[in-house]
């Protein structure tokens, strides 16, 4: 397949079973400079399927350059008003939303101070978590490939077949080299709602993540439950918040985390800071310690930003049996390396599945960045409500 | 100057003196697809000049044209409410807009059903058409220089030698090439608003402009008022809101415009459409018959798009000591060619000066397009109320 055929298919595949836009709905695709032909394959495939308006929002990582080096220090976390009527709009107006995923703006950020980048969330709109809680929207994230992130994915290859082999990859863990990508997302969609389904049966009190430079374990809520894949609207419609998603998820009881823990990918922030060599020590489900080859100061920003930022909001499992762990690429992209691997988010807690007591404790914050902490050298292990230890994953290998 | 000072040149004179941006005001920058540069580089001179926060809203015509090409026949007039309420809050909320002129994706819509590209209006919102008549918002329009533009004004240069030519002329035109380009538009805003001030002691009952191919009597209301250049807020803010400028301006009376027109240069719609060799024949202030060696259809359907559509909301008159109009140059743009010549416009027509009573006759469109109807052989002639007639242009040249 050419550039064109891959653009076209991913764009499809969002459309049609991602977000799975309904006939005359409104939608929102959020994309960053330099994802244009991704963002215009999208918008011409809404229209085609029969979309009634495509709202391309781009955003703009100069401009943010220019702000966090220029403008005043009490202006940084202004948000104008019409930013945040625009995101509530959408869960009420019912709009169905298509983010692209990739890093675009490397290192664009890093001579600047962290504590001033820091502050400036935007593009995030804290808004709009609201609006993913309320299940107002059908929605779904996809990875955009673009020539930066292909030289920093690959970069020993020339930037013309760093950029073919990106593709190559992408359409691969986004199934679009099978006969019938739907097909074979409905295939892996219900094989990991299986796997959510034993989890559930389980009721686990805690996980426990144990490998190198890793020995933590995560409390949960009595009403915890692992959700994978497929996403309902509260007016029914099924989407997919996530292509590719390889992940099995849950919130966490924030108060409970206690442990150590080494981050197995790199990271990269929204703004295209990278993190590399993240550690964490928790202490009562609270980040009290927080270190990184790189990038370090940027991520205690984060985590300073409040009480929920240095709380847990999920825990993910992710099994060998997707496409993107026996890749061994590191993408540098949170869409594709969460996942690859198992990992934790700090911040903001889906309320999904819990019990109205255990949601008013689950864990709310303005951010949720998520870090990988699985690895096949990762034993996870669920610690019963009797204390009994039943292994999970070994080897990356589910054992339930 | 190299680009990279031309365009800080430009955009320092957009924020300080064109728009005026004041301590801590938010700052709405409208760019095209392409105009990425200048847009950056108004975002950082705003910054730098003290803006609260800067939001740059990027069009892309690549997605109106899926738009055009794949929508429902009745959803193409659909403006998403969140437009029109950030369009309101512009003005609400006291923001300075900066708009960047100039084509980006030139025959972009060429191919296209001109009935179906008339219906969809946007980037432009109607309601952005109170918010100026309300006066709330301190703004300007400047060119900006791109390759796409470039290589329409000069198609027999190569690529880079366009670019630098429109720079150049650009550059002139907007007085960047004077020691104090600031101190300089000063002065030619006070000789403009000098002739405004003559031909308001007037109080002509209408203007007759004649000259090949064009016999026109465009009737005036009696609190019809010439402007010129400088504006001011209803909170005092004084601002220019193009730059470059050269004209004086009044509202006519919609319901008195008879005769025939040939336009002077070719005109450049926001969708990129080119219109060449417009003819339009006035009856009682209608366009009554519109014609044009290209585009002609795209024209008729603007026309049509309502009673508004087709009746004059502005009538300009430019004098030879402009810089545009002796580059001979044309700059398939608004903001430069209507600068070069005197023009009349289609649509809605500013209350600036008018009476309560004028002002509710003035004309009311969601739509205005400026077009050239004037050159050095087209003679303007005042008529005073007795009928007498008065020599107001004479080869470019005023004789009041």
């Amino acid at each position: 397949m050419d550039r064109a055929d891959l653009l076209e298919r991913l764009a499809d595949i969002a459309v049609v079973f991602g977000a799975n836009v309904q006939p005359g709905q409104t939608v929102s695709v959020g994309a960053d400079h330099g994802q244009f032909e991704m963002a215009r394959a999208v918008a011409a495939s809404a229209y085609r399927h029969g979309a009634g308006f495509v709202d391309v929002y781009y955003f703009d990582p100069y401009v943010k350059r220019a702000r966090i080096a220029f403008a005043a220090e009490d202006s940084l976390s202004f948000v104008p008003s019409w930013y945040v009527h625009r995101t509530l709009c959408l869960g009420k107006e019912r709009v169905a939303r298509i983010s692209l995923s990739g890093p675009t703006a490397i290192g664009l950020l890093d001579d600047l101070d962290p504590d001033r980048a820091g502050r400036d969330q935007l593009p995030f709109v804290k808004e709009i978590l609201d609006v993913i809680a309320d299940r107002t929207t059908n929605w779904t994230v996809i990875p955009s490939p673009t020539e930066p992130w292909a030289r920093l994915v690959y970069p020993k290859l020339s930037p013309e077949e760093a950029l073919d082999r990106l593709w190559e990859e992408v359409a691969h863990v986004c199934r679009l080299d099978t006969p019938d990508p739907i097909a074979a997302w409905g295939e892996r969609a219900q094989a990991l709602g299986a796997a959510a389904g034993r989890l559930n049966d389980r009721h686990f009190d805690a996980l426990h993540f144990e490998g190198p430079g890793t020995d933590l374990t995560i409390g949960l809520f009595p009403s915890s439950t692992f959700h994978a894949a497929r996403d309902e609207t509260v007016d029914g419609i099924v989407h997919f918040a996530n292509l590719p998603t390889e992940e099995v998820y849950a919130t966490p009881d924030p108060a409970r985390a206690d442990g150590h823990v080494d981050s197995t990918k790199p990271l990269v922030l929204a703004d295209g800071t990278i993190i590399r060599g993240l550690r964490v020590r928790f202490e009562g489900g609270r980040a009290v310690e927080v270190d990184a080859d790189q990038g370090a100061g940027v991520m205690r920003g984060r985590v300073a930003m409040g009480e929920g930022a240095a709380r847990l909001g999920e825990v993910a499992l992710v099994d060998r049996e997707g496409r993107i762990g026996r890749l061994g690429t590191v993408f540098y992209d949170t869409l594709l390396d969460e996942n690859a691997a198992s990992h934790i988010a700090l911040g903001d807690g889906s309320d999904q599945g819990l019990t109205d007591d255990d949601a008013k404790r689950r864990n709310r914050s303005h951010i949720h960045i998520d870090f990988m902490i699985g690895s096949d050298d990762v034993g996870v292990t669920g610690i019963t409500r009797d204390g009994d230890r039943v292994p999970v994953l070994r080897d990356g290998s589910w054992q339930i």
